[in-house]
């Protein structure tokens, strides 16, 4: 059992998409997260829901959240006009990390160990058209974008035969 | 729109409950993490699918990933049997962010400043019978578990007009 065979497709933006399409995105499939790639189509970054949420919410009311409670409904169906015009870049947090990346060839225990020390929800997978030695060369850069594995599709992987 | 109307059902697993029903129940659904209920009921943590997983993989693997590759395909089976006989109140990790808990008569911007406060991906719902005076007072004690209000959920229903 292959990273390759594990990999499943996943929602992905790139860096100058519009927050607000990221947002949709992943209001319509329900996720956790969406993957950000970067110009070159490489995995730069994992945009959490509850980041674009954080910008969703009027500055003076994370500060305040007693305040919350006085933005009536009407205000609250304008809070995505928070969102117009601003790029997935910039929502990013400073502190994202770069998302943990196997090789289409890595078996199902590395792709477990990695996701294990970086404490990643979810391992995006690449192939390396000239094999694990270019990519020990030189990183992910040139890969193609498999797919995703999440967490719990690797449970799911790892105690199907229990 | 309050919190009681957003709060989805959502797993839960006990303290007590053995670590491999909980990884079973995140494999099967799809989902990045459970929430875990004290002896009273209350919610106490979130436990990560990628916190099972790394319970899966052997130390020295974690340690030095160069080994996992070692791993044949029969040992990998047998992985599962690391979490046989541990409870999930032996999977937490020490650092656990208790989950965040809105009241049932929260509205979802005050619920959106919960998330983006403590950047939960999840906001458990609770509901008190005496009411937010008592939440007050007390804390979440006496309350009764309603649901979760995931991020992705809760940009849905936020989104949902625009």
């Amino acid at each position: 059992m292959r990273a390759r065979d594990l990999a499943e497709p996943f929602p992905t933006v790139n860096l100058d998409d519009q927050a607000l399409d990221a947002a949709r995105l992943l209001a319509e499939h329900r996720l956790p997260g969406v993957l950000v790639l970067d110009e070159a189509g490489r995995p730069k970054a994992v945009l959490p829901a509850s980041q674009l949420v954080r910008l969703l919410v009027p500055g003076y009311v994370i500060e305040d959240p007693s305040l919350a409670a006085v933005i009536d409904e009407a205000h609250a169906d304008r809070l995505c006009e928070e969102l117009t015009g601003v790029s997935v870049r910039e929502c990013l947090p400073r502190d994202a990390p770069e998302p943990a990346v196997a090789d289409a060839d890595d078996t199902a225990v590395e792709v477990a160990a990695l996701m294990a020390r970086t404490r990643s929800p979810l391992v995006a997978v690449v192939e390396h058209p000239a094999g694990p030695a270019a990519r020990r060369r030189g990183g992910v850069a040139g890969g193609e974008l498999l797919g995703v594995i999440t967490a719990s599709n690797l449970l799911h992987r790892l105690l199907g035969n229990a």
